[in-house]
């Protein structure tokens, strides 16, 4: 009677990261060793899953099979960004409650966080047998506590990649270029752009991040005083830049229902940003603009060897206390040990300190409006890994004998 | 007198690739070996550095920087988009009898193999000694004669990474998703995505190329199609795409003296696109479009092994051939040889059949005016390399017990 030891029931939410399923499989195999778990189920699509019975049994994976699921990147378990009701939480501990589920793993960022939170106080006052665990991911690393969040160093190292390749192509055929990318509330993926830079006239010259008021002729000046240095001119913008009256400066009409607006999946705001710096700077400057969008997220076969194994030691981590009996309700946050080679260690958090709350950059993590400081680049370098190196020719002028 | 034995020149053209420096590197290491030649120049800007007398001494480079460069996307010699006046040529042909250049190596595209056309001949009729070596390269692979052209194989492994993932993606929060790929008058790279497909559902689900004529309403019926079928459709489209009678469906209208129109560098196909969807699927619908830019060319870190070692021997073979006496002024095509393991050869071409002509894709490398045919994908799938597995669960329902 496997039933009556309770089950593991696990999900996945919002935007899916190259390393979300290191979290996954860290969560089944933990859960799967342990006695007092009578079964390990998965709801596919998050919480929809759990409304529509749409449900797996993950101890019918095979082990290669989890191992090689923890390698590709989206959601195994498919994803959603929903919100439940008050109607839609109680229909769900129902379900959990039919199917013995006395620990629900929901693997996601902020917005998850506080369905869980959500869950667990409506399960707490109707004294039902359950603990809801938030395990961390999300790329935008706007996650109150932690140090960081699982699925940020691998997108950041996509968009250091692509910043090192791009200035390079920026190089060769020069003028301004523009990438708009990941990042709403919060510029951490955007500001990891400046880890692309080696040498002293390597790009992203700018970086415009959401925690800054952004001004139009301002960023019209200031590529205009790069271009008279350089000749070109690499920008780095985050797509919830903003005026000082809070209005963003590209966005679309689309929300969820977590109420947030649509920014990525369109090209709107970077072509915006040209058309300003031609406006401006005249209609002969060759101006690019590139959105990374999804591949930030998604791109096959790029990631950050420490974000593998702590996605993966984060799922564990939330599932060894979990059902190890010794928290209740809880999310997981990764905290930095004080030495100078990284090391991290893992602890629990209370739900309340994560759900709904953004984490910002801090102040001391900029230069100015335009730019990330040294501090900031310090703090990121190690989460991101070695970066190949890009290398100039010394460019000995020629003299005819 | 190193001056009486005749210098080399070498230029690059056009986009940059991801390995174009290795042929850089191969005609730099050839010339320097060579007897006959008394000094390696570079031209900084393509012909715009003999124009305006930016030349660098690529003899005075270490041995170590070069193979470093030639690992290095972008052109390290930088780049131009400039289609000589005859008064240009003339100059040109000036400045290389000025500096004793018997070589002129131009790495580009079909506009650069233009270039080296009309230097050639404008040579021939003035009895100057040069010869004019266009080494190919693009990611377009619209090169005619060659099997594929240089850097395409690693834009195309680029373009198949991003959809394995992206598949991944759209399987996690399903609805459309539409990539907007490099290629204005060839679908070689769009339709280079379909490598990203191994089981049944895989996107990408619809490919689109500028060898067809493109419909709006046939393309929405298309996408309502794999809804229906699947609740979700990843398409790959090229910017190139025109309706019957031409017109370019994404235009901008900025061109270069090539009298090319500027397609990549904005997200305003990929937005148009997505709006034209839910205009006739419904606001509803979740669509969003990535453009996938110059990633596809510059990305750090993503190249074909085939590729990196073609690009090298390309670039030593044109200098063998010129610096040998056993051509005039040609291009380098690359040959595959009828086996079953992929091998290739390197022959001479001749300039006037690669200059401006554009090589699209063949009747046979489509299925229908919305996918390509397992003929293309055989051809492609050598050139790539191997690519990762991306896993899924084997999703087996939960039955209650």
């Amino acid at each position: 009677m496997p039933q009556s030891r309770g089950q593991v029931l696990i999900g996945q939410a919002g935007g899916p990261t190259a390393v979300i399923n290191q979290s996954l499989v860290g969560v089944i195999e933990t859960a799967l060793e342990h006695r007092s778990v009578g079964g390990v189920l998965g709801s596919l699509h998050g919480i929809q899953g759990l409304l529509k019975g749409d449900l797996i049994d993950l101890s019918r994976e095979r082990r290669k099979t989890l191992e090689a699921v923890a390698r590709t990147p989206g959601s195994a378990l498919r994803s959603v960004r929903k919100k439940p009701t008050e109607e839609e939480c109680t229909q769900i501990l129902a379900a959990l409650r039919r199917l013995d589920v006395r620990w629900f793993f929901y693997i996601g960022g902020n917005d998850s966080a506080e369905t869980a939170l959500l869950l667990s106080k409506m399960a707490a006052d109707a004294r039902q047998d359950l603990v809801v665990m938030h395990v961390p991911k999300t790329i935008d690393n706007d996650l109150m506590v932690t140090d960081h969040c699982p699925g940020y160093p691998s997108a950041a190292r996509f968009v250091a990649l692509a910043h090192l390749g791009d200035d390079m192509d920026s190089r060769s055929l020069l003028g301004v270029k523009v990438n708009v990318l990941m990042g709403r509330h919060a510029g951490w993926l955007t500001a990891s752009s400046a880890l692309a830079r080696v040498h002293d006239d390597d790009g992203p010259h700018l970086i415009y991040c959401p925690e800054n008021d952004f001004s139009m002729d301002g960023f019209c000046a200031d590529v205009d005083a790069v271009m008279k240095r350089l000749g070109r001119c690499v920008v780095a913008v985050s797509e919830g830049i903003h005026d000082s009256k809070g209005n963003l400066i590209g966005a679309s009409g689309e929300r969820d229902s977590h109420g947030n607006q649509q920014l990525s999946g369109s090209g709107h705001l970077g072509d915006l940003l040209v058309a300003a710096l031609k406006a401006k700077l005249g209609s002969k400057l060759r101006a690019r603009a590139d959105t990374l969008g999804y591949l930030q997220r998604s791109f096959a076969g790029v990631v950050s060897e420490i974000d593998v194994k702590e996605a993966r030691k984060v799922g564990r981590f939330a599932a060894e206390k979990a059902l190890g009996g010794s928290t209740g309700s809880a999310s997981v946050s990764i905290v930095r040990k004080p030495r100078k080679r990284y090391r991290a260690d893992f602890r629990l958090t209370e739900l309340e300190r994560v759900a709904k709350e953004q984490r910002r950059m801090e102040p001391a993590h900029f230069k100015g409006g335009n730019d990330v400081s040294s501090e900031f680049i310090e703090w990121l370098r190690p989460l991101v890994g070695k970066l190949p190196r890009m290398a100039h020719l010394a460019e000995v002028r020629y003299e005819a004998p």
